[in-house]
């Protein structure tokens, strides 16, 4: 399941408004088929695996990181039939799909068919995974990530605005590639004007995946930009289940204060600045409020600088909303 | 030597003006005595381990974090001709005593009595541990530790001033521990008026370590206080190697400033403010400046907090003066 869950990486931020999935089909212990949910939502992961597989895929194991579906589309079939026609003997699967046309009716397809079937294997791990899907079927919205590179005290840059560069080229190669896991980026009015960002992933062979850009705006954007009047629209932009917010400390605020922020990534910098710009007022009333919502995730060494992951902590949140 | 530099730590903040050294003597594999630098500097670790160890010292090892001294007091004889005497086979020690009376007198010694010697074993350990000396020795004031306790964002309080409580019960507790290991606290006037801090170590065991509170103000202090009217008047407290300064940031800001910051305590909970208070100007020209001058050397859990230590770096300041 770790291999399909790697797999369904290489899809994050290219499959909405499908889910990204990983798939692997191992038969006699070897691995016969890996698949991936492709651009723009098709084929499915378990399509492409049964392709690589062909004949192999008969009295196979299949791992998958979400219910395959039950419902046919007019782009493919349902991926419960195709394994069930492919000979499938044993399905593992993640999560348990939450569209209303599969939920549970894949598994119970296959289960009347003689497949073995295993569901809720990694669960955590999958949900993870495909955050993106999860949270705009819950929520109706993107997953949003806030990115901020700092300093030690705080600062995002100094006080006369320069920011290059509070962090190194470990980071900045780092957020290069987040960005590349991204449908679209946005950023504020502020950051658009003093810096023009292009917002591309400038990594070797990832050109192509640079992100939409999205414009946090009540005016026009410029072109190729598209523009959203307030936190809140994101949930209009199509096709985006995941939204990286880049900056600048006005837009993050105003994000944190709309409680649209479902992950940090902090980037720090072994350095104080003293008196710099850092994230304004988030509508907090104590210190109380403030306690709780933040779980840290993943924390290692960039060069010199340190990547933090927070995440939304939705065990207080339900305790104990705010 | 890892258990002499163990007991070393026992005498920090408590041997001042005289190192803090740890010792243990082992005969055939057996611990026979330890020693460490005992209250307001005597006896010297060498003199308590031979001590315990008594006619148990004759052909043993003698692990010491600092070169025995080589010049005898009115307070007790040199350490040199005491492990001689006792018999002492072989010596194993960290740092050369910059002190001109010993500064290898003391090895010199030893040799010349037939003692095997090896010196500079572990010696950045060594350095690291008996920081406070070598710093009154060769920069003529205290070892500064500044502790921050901040937010995500790097607040150390909301705007309103309130920071009760940034951090959990985990992080408070430890940071009375370093409390401990220091001779001085300093706070600011601000802080002292604001929340006229105790600044003693309430835990269990250690109430009698409470360090001495020194006040950063012109004016004279409270009862049972001492006060610096600037930074770099700490070198004229007496006994004091090791200064905590615990706030609040326009105090943090006046040494960094000052360039007096040895060693960053930051503990950081996972929650953000905004807004709130955070570091102000410390004289930074650009941010080219502020690179180089800090370097991680621990990092932990306590709780749900995070505790960064950040040391000088010197090896940068060597190579580009700020």
């Amino acid at each position: 399941m770790a291999a399909a869950l790697a797999l369904a990486e290489r899809g994050r931020g290219r499959t909405a408004p499908n889910p990204n999935v990983g798939c692997i089909i191992v038969n006699a212990g070897r691995i016969v088929g890996r698949g991936w949910t492709q651009p723009g939502g098709r084929p499915h992961a378990e399509a492409m695996a049964l392709a690589a597989a062909g004949d192999a895929a008969r009295g196979a194991t299949c791992y998958v990181t979400l219910e395959p579906c039950a419902h046919a589309s007019s782009r493919g079939p349902a991926c419960a039939d195709s394994l069930i026609t492919a000979g499938i003997a044993r399905l593992v699967a993640g999560l348990r799909d939450p569209d209303p046309r599969t939920d549970g009716l894949g598994a119970e397809r296959l289960r009347g068919a003689g497949v073995e079937v295993a569901m809720g294997i990694a669960e955590a791990a999958a949900r993870r995974s495909m955050a993106g899907f999860i949270t705009r079927r819950t929520n109706g919205r993107p997953f949003v990530t806030l990115k901020l590179a700092q300093s030690l005290d705080g600062a995002v840059a100094m006080a006369s605005g320069s920011s290059k560069w509070i962090t190194g080229p470990e980071a900045r190669a780092h957020a290069h590639l987040e960005r590349a896991r991204h449908e679209a980026i946005l950023v504020g009015r502020g950051t658009w004007q003093a810096d023009a960002p292009l917002l591309d992933v400038r990594l070797a062979g990832l050109g192509a995946r640079s992100p939409r850009r999205i414009l946090l705006s009540r005016s026009e954007g410029p072109d190729g930009w598209e523009t959203v009047a307030t936190p809140g629209d994101i949930a209009m932009l199509a096709d985006t289940d995941h939204l990286l917010v880049e900056g600048g400390v006005q837009t993050a605020a105003a994000f944190l204060s709309a409680d649209l922020v479902d992950r940090l990534l902090l980037y720090r910098a072994p350095i104080l600045v003293g008196g710099g710009l850092t994230l304004p007022g988030i509508g907090l009333a104590d210190l109380t409020a403030a306690h709780g919502r933040w779980r840290l995730h993943d924390s290692r060494m960039l060069g010199s600088d340190q990547l933090q992951v927070y995440e939304r902590d939705d065990r207080q949140r339900d305790r104990e909303p705010v």
